[in-house]
């Protein structure tokens, strides 16, 4: 499976049925991941196309590893597999949301915590833990 | 306010009490927008480091548009204001997650739905809103 490219119809991006991701120049598409039972948030990170299409094919999210430019099925070493629930798409088709089951142990952050947004951040500009 | 640069320690990024936002290339920051009373992902936008500030400094979200190129303080024209219950931050800092109460009637996308995240994808690449 590949993609079609985007339309260049607004209505066509926003109304129509065909899934037409929008990639950026350096060929990937942001992706929020959302623990389907509680909506609690886990991570934020990036597909390319072959990550977007195992997903879809395999129900098991896969992304692309900036940092080790390589597909990256997450858990494949940490056991934190993330079966999809379902892959949901924004309006202009630039981002996606994957729900997920999480596996393993649940935590989802490679510093051992459930969620990588784990700190908020105070008008002065100071982190706490939440 | 401005905020201090990256700390090259990943110990520091990653355990600190200190904000330090990692910009892109282009000068942003990606921002996932939940609403705190339900979960839901209503949108996902970017910031620059004044929209972070006065989202900080205001308690009223502001982002970055991309595509008017201008600060954009959500609701300026749509009423759908968002107030800032708080604002998270990934390990290493370079996404952050801004926990709303929405204003107005309460639909933050563009196109009339609560959120952007409005349709589903199959494994075919087929279209469905949810």
């Amino acid at each position: 499976m590949s993609f079609p490219p985007p339309s260049a119809s607004k209505h066509d991006l926003e109304e129509g049925a065909v899934f037409t991701p929008k990639f950026d120049a350096n060929g990937l598409i942001v992706c929020v991941t959302q623990e389907a039972a509680t909506g609690e948030i886990l991570m934020l990170a990036y597909m390319n196309e072959l990550a977007l299409e195992k997903t879809l094919e395999t129900g098991v999210v896969h992304y692309w590893s900036r940092s080790r430019n390589a597909l990256w099925r997450k858990g494949d070493t940490s056991g934190q597999v993330q079966k999809l629930v379902d892959l949901r798409v924004d309006c202009d088709q630039d981002a996606v949301l994957v729900r997920v089951e999480a596996g393993g142990d649940g935590k989802a952050c490679h510093t051992g915590r459930k969620s990588c947004f784990y700190r908020a951040v105070s008008p002065e500009g100071r982190l706490s833990e939440v």
